[in-house]
């Protein structure tokens, strides 16, 4: 078994609406040393393969036709065996 | 300035349909190796603040009083200096 994370982020330049929310209810409840805020959302996700080779390729399939837009996120993929 | 980053999960028990149903669709696409599918969102903090234990006070407020619902969410609190 292998626990990976699919960490995925917005490209460069690609508005984050959830993190200028975010950013602008803290100010308005007086925190205002937070300068940034950004949301990243991560996929914990349990997989039973061979190994470690063919999980990385399987979760790179799911992340180009699932689980992230190309256009405008990036991703990390980390393998933990479990 | 300080890096934080806030892991916001599911306590145990709490259903968690986003993870469901990207289980569901991956197991569609054939996907077949995915046993378990989680949703864990991070907000990602620029802080701007004296020392490390004021930015963890200040986050831990933020934590209650905005980013999580303590109903539900388990959270996890890393602070990086700049």
């Amino acid at each position: 078994m292998f626990e990976v994370k699919v960490t995925i982020g917005l490209k460069k330049g690609v508005s984050d609406p959830e993190g200028a929310n975010t950013l602008r209810a803290l100010k308005l409840l007086g925190f205002n040393n937070v300068k940034e805020a950004k949301m990243i959302r991560t996929v914990d996700l349990l997989i039973d393969d061979k190994n470690k080779d063919e999980v990385k390729k399987s979760v790179e399939q799911m992340c180009q036709r699932l689980l992230t837009n190309p256009v405008i996120h990036t991703y990390e993929i980390e393998i933990i065996k479990k």
